[in-house]
């Protein structure tokens, strides 16, 4: 903070990317922060809640997306690269994914704690492999859905509210998925209280490896860019059961699906885009890299009022 | 518009990305649109309107800059390095600046046309040179007053409703400033019918140089990255002059300046960022940069669901 003040420029004329900057250097612990390297982070599966006819496009694109992902085809592939950002795509339930959820509770407890531990150990390799920056990204045919019943769970609102199009539904389809999301919910007596039973019950096997993923992170000091509503969905059960992992988290953009603003509002965040991006695969997070980058740059790289011989305002 | 619906991707899902690629293939007549080489095109210029106490700098600090931004030392040295654009910095009037506007015209008719000039040259050599996206910046203490008094005469707002605090002004100063913009705009009979009269009597020359590269960049079809407030008031006299300047333009970032909405509302403009930038420079034109190299790269190297294999929505 100091040192921003110092620097050539009218105090707080960089606006947020100073709140970012001092941010990094403040979980880094070091005076001149870095955003690199990059990594985004994308966790796969696939979602049962598929069967109830929640999204317009068929479960077997998320398989389809995983080779897309890894032949370098997909936006987010394209993306990262202008953002110098590798991506790991890690299925944690590509095929063998959850149970649709207005059945049977999505996962067992052995399966959220292997997705759990996927994502612990994702993050845990990502900081010895010296990432400074990761990015969380997903991709999961019908986890709109999930995140939506998450979203009731964790804020109390109404399924109507937060429900959205996704990748695309139709008014009718939106009547569907919402009340499928509030049978989900109130089919296994969810609220914010327990926030890993919720997870487990509705949630989906790549947002369990997110929600690890983000407690393992702010462990280790390794700052992390929130992708959109699925992501964020992740973070709220990770800061539902320790708070202090949001202040690891930047948010890097508003999605148009309305459970994201319900979730953001809930722990206060505000992310730095908004561009109307409804993607996901942590493409919001990888264009707000460069973002955190020029923030980075701004700190560290500017001459001081005195080194310069700019005189300061009277 | 045909290849985006292809791409393995929802139709919309990259939001406002979708728009910017395909108004930069639009530009440049491309189906494959670039981003490279980019530079930021840097105006700088003294205001006799620091005489009137309208900005908490001294007016010796725009000369200082200038070196600042030579030696590297500058917000925009480090931004641009990050977004991988040079900076080119042009004088068109640091020491021999304008004249106080409430005391006289800014400039003289000849003083205007070398100040044109100077921005037509620089925008030739950007076209010539190869440069894809050029970014507007600018530098000259007292260059809100400027911008404000603009506002007024292009926008027909009261001078209360644009003026803002610039750099840094305090409530009495802001009061000053307004009554320095009401009273130059009224001294001169300022209205829109002129704009290039406007430019003249309450302008500065760092945004007559902005004027004339962006009327010779449309020529050119070169696409042009708008920075905040300043900026914006060079585009929108360019725009009186030709309305199809502003395809060409692309609005990087939202000013917390009152006059930058007036203006944005005037041209029925949105920029892609709002960040509380309040720098100038160019900052917001070279952070939006990676923005619009994103959007290229998933437009250019997306695949499409029929090469990847994934299935369309049904």
């Amino acid at each position: 903070m100091e040192r921003q003040r110092r620097l050539t420029k009218p105090p707080g004329s960089l606006g947020r990317l100073e709140t970012v900057a001092v941010r990094l250097a403040a979980i880094q612990r070091r005076d001149a922060p870095t955003s690199r390297a990059r990594r985004v982070v994308l966790f796969a599966a696939d979602h049962g809640v598929c069967a109830e006819g929640v999204s317009p496009y068929p479960k077997e694109v998320t398989a389809q997306m995983l080779e897309n992902f890894e032949a370098g085809g997909a936006a987010i592939n394209a993306i990262a690269r202008t953002a110098d950002a590798e991506v790991d795509v890690l299925d944690v339930g590509v095929g063998a994914g959850t149970k649709s959820f207005v059945r049977d509770e999505a996962m067992t407890e052995e399966e959220l704690a292997t997705a759990l531990r996927a994502g612990v150990d994702a993050a845990r390799r990502a900081a010895s492999e010296g990432v400074a920056l990761a990015g969380l990204g997903e991709m999961g045919i019908g986890n709109t859905t999930s995140a939506s019943a998450l979203t009731v769970a964790l804020t109390g609102r109404q399924a109507g509210e937060v429900v959205g199009p996704g990748t695309g539904l139709d008014g009718p389809g939106l009547l569907r998925k919402a009340e499928v999301v509030g049978r989900g919910v109130e089919l296994h007596g969810l609220d914010g209280a327990d926030p890993l039973r919720a997870l487990r019950c509705v949630g989906g096997l790549e947002i369990a490896g997110l929600v690890g993923f983000s407690l393992e992170a702010a462990a280790r000091r390794l700052a992390i860019l929130v992708d959109g509503f699925i992501t964020t969905a992740a973070l709220a059960v990770a800061w539902r059961l320790c708070p202090g992992v949001a202040s690891y988290a930047i948010f890097s953009h508003l999605s148009p699906e309305p459970g994201h603003r319900a979730l953001l509002d809930l722990m206060r965040a505000r992310p730095l885009l908004d561009l109307e991006l409804r993607l996901g695969e942590g493409t919001g997070a990888a264009l707000a890299m460069p973002l955190v980058g020029a923030a980075v740059a701004a700190f560290n790289g500017m001459a001081t009022f005195s080194s310069a011989g700019v005189s300061d305002r009277a």
